[in-house]
């Protein structure tokens, strides 16, 4: 995190533009497109980029995410990835780093036959979203990429999806707020009011307040629909080009990823569906992930194993995230966006400046508005 | 690592009795047991107690250990183990400091009909050589752990293993070290000539001197037949009580053990064979040793996997150590203790201390020559 995320003047007479509670890759992006519009803002998290964002994959894959009940998902994912290039480019100017940035391709592959046929299902209603994927062999899916077990039955190839490395892209966030004079307060929120966000020790007064505190924003905005979806991911390190595209795979049913690091690094994970903020790496997790892996590419066996870690993603009860005004004048949420935080993290960022400024959000957003479940 | 632990004092002017060079378990218990003869030691290591002494699992099990064509080395842990009940009580109190020794005994298991099929040849081989071991069914071994799995086929007790935490052990030798005077040099030695241990900016003055330094050994005594022979463990984090016995087992034929701790903590191994100095802890490992634990004990999915880590034994061509006199006049070796290090340490100490205060070594030694391949 940049030497500037420290705590510095959060005074009794300094009032913000807005105060964004929650410094993961949602909170920072809306804090730095708002920032961009001339708005005073404060950052709140005793950690910048070290929740649910330092262990996420960073995949750009609403084509590959894609599941037969979440079409509106769908679309705000494909609508986040259009203005991906543009972000990636205006961050990477703004904070004078890169973001590992990879429109290398995602390989879908499928490991058994029933894996096959669920991967044959899924092209076809690709298909009539009018999305762009091939259904490739499981020779063509090896000439593509050769480190993958000879058992692989097909894959689908989605060229469209892309990847970013999320533990480069928050402190590229930091960096471009720190030089858009954005203040840090490295404290943790303990109470939200109307112009007010409490710390243990003290206050940070703002004119409007944006929660995006992941899967403790409930904790700080009673009955808020969000609860922690842990997820548990390893890190290994091989040598570069060891794989090139992101590689999803389905084995006996079970998903599991290999996202490739321009460094050789892999991130490798898969989706755990495990309640509650228990933040133990367990053996039966690693065990699950390096077993679906190696069927899938048995060469990582010979790579370094260098990190095993657990996160806690923000569920909602449809997989939609939560986006908009909350019951409390002056104070929004942006959060519950359970797997897709860091696709979704332009749409979400415009759309809150938006709302911040005074101008009407996108259409595409009704669909998460928070308080739909009411 | 004790505070006692610095760099102190060797200037040009000092002379040491004994330069102890290497502090693992082996290397600290031959300090320690000469400095209780009266000697001025000095113990050079730029990390006491971190090297295969850090990622060893602390078995005393020569029982358990034995295989066909090593009774040598089984006579030689067996009269090692002996020593152990007065070595720890000596230890703790002259230190002050518990080691977590434990009796409880080692359960050898059999997962399949082949792996049973060579628990029972052992069992036959055990029972020539008069070891006191149990022939436990599969429902016996639930009976005393219930956390096994129930598909294991069957067992053996043997009731006079014990086992000790390595990474409580060597800071407690540290401190008996540091109370009875000797002095702790925190660099790595370079070079070793008779009187002398050359350091990098510096040197070590000793009338004797003894080479402990595990696999690296070779690299101080060029031509010594020793070899880093890697080993991958793990550390679950697990309730105390989840296992009571030390549990080994051959899953399809590879052996894998489970050392569990009074604080919960469970040490889970099993031996490699890869060559050479490659530090990095590797996917297959972890996921084979996890395997192969879940087999035994499925019950460990749901631990915590707090550590991974590899470590270097020092392997000799015959498995049996290399203790003794070197070429060079003054200059001793005990090193080649390969996966025996712990158990074999309180046998080896006494011996080198024998030998540095001029007495004869015991004659179980003999087969320890350090000259025996040439």
């Amino acid at each position: 995190m940049p030497e500037s995320a420290i705590s510095e003047s959060h005074t009794p007479n300094s009032v913000f533009d807005v105060a964004v509670v929650g410094a993961g890759v949602v909170g920072l992006s809306i804090a730095w497109r708002a920032a961009l519009r001339g708005l005073r803002v404060a950052v709140v998290d005793p950690d910048p980029g070290r929740g649910a964002t330092y262990a996420s994959a960073g995949m750009l894959a609403p084509v590959s995410e894609v599941t037969f009940t979440e079409e509106p998902l769908l679309r705000l994912g494909l609508a986040s990835l259009a203005r991906w290039p543009s972000f990636r480019t205006e961050l990477e100017e703004a904070s004078g780093r890169a973001v590992d940035y990879r429109t290398d391709g995602t390989l879908e592959l499928a490991y058994d036959s029933d894996d096959l046929a669920q991967l044959d299902d899924l092209a076809a209603f690709e298909a009539t979203l009018g999305l762009r994927v091939e259904r490739l062999t499981g020779r063509e899916c090896r000439k593509r990429e050769p480190m993958l077990a000879p058992s692989i039955r097909g894959g689908l190839l989605a060229r469209d999806d892309a990847w970013v490395d999320p533990r480069l892209l928050a402190p590229a966030l930091c960096a471009a707020l720190a030089r858009a004079r954005a203040t840090f307060v490295a404290e943790p929120a303990v109470k939200i009011q109307s112009g007010l966000v409490r710390l243990a020790g003290g206050a940070v007064r703002a004119e409007q307040i944006v929660v995006a505190a992941g899967a403790r924003s409930a904790a700080l905005l009673p009955g808020l629909p969000v609860r922690p979806v842990k997820g548990q991911i390893l890190r290994l390190r091989g040598p570069r080009g060891f794989l090139s595209a992101c590689v999803r795979g389905w084995v006996h049913g079970v998903p599991v990823y290999l996202v490739p690091r321009e460094n050789g690094e892999i991130t490798l994970g898969a989706t755990m569906e495990e309640q509650g903020f228990d933040p133990r790496v367990t053996a039966g997790g690693v065990y699950q992930l390096l077993r679906d892996a190696r069927d899938l590419v048995p060469g990582i066996a010979e790579l370094e194993l260098a990190e095993t870690r657990a996160g806690f993603r923000p569920g909602t009860p449809d997989n939609l995230p939560l986006i908009g005004a909350t019951g409390l004048p002056g104070v929004y949420v942006a959060t519950g966006h359970h797997r897709a935080g860091v696709l979704l993290s332009p749409v979400t960022a415009d759309a809150v400046a938006d709302l911040l400024t005074g101008a009407a959000g996108p259409p595409l957003l009704a669909a998460c508005d928070p308080a739909r479940f009411e």
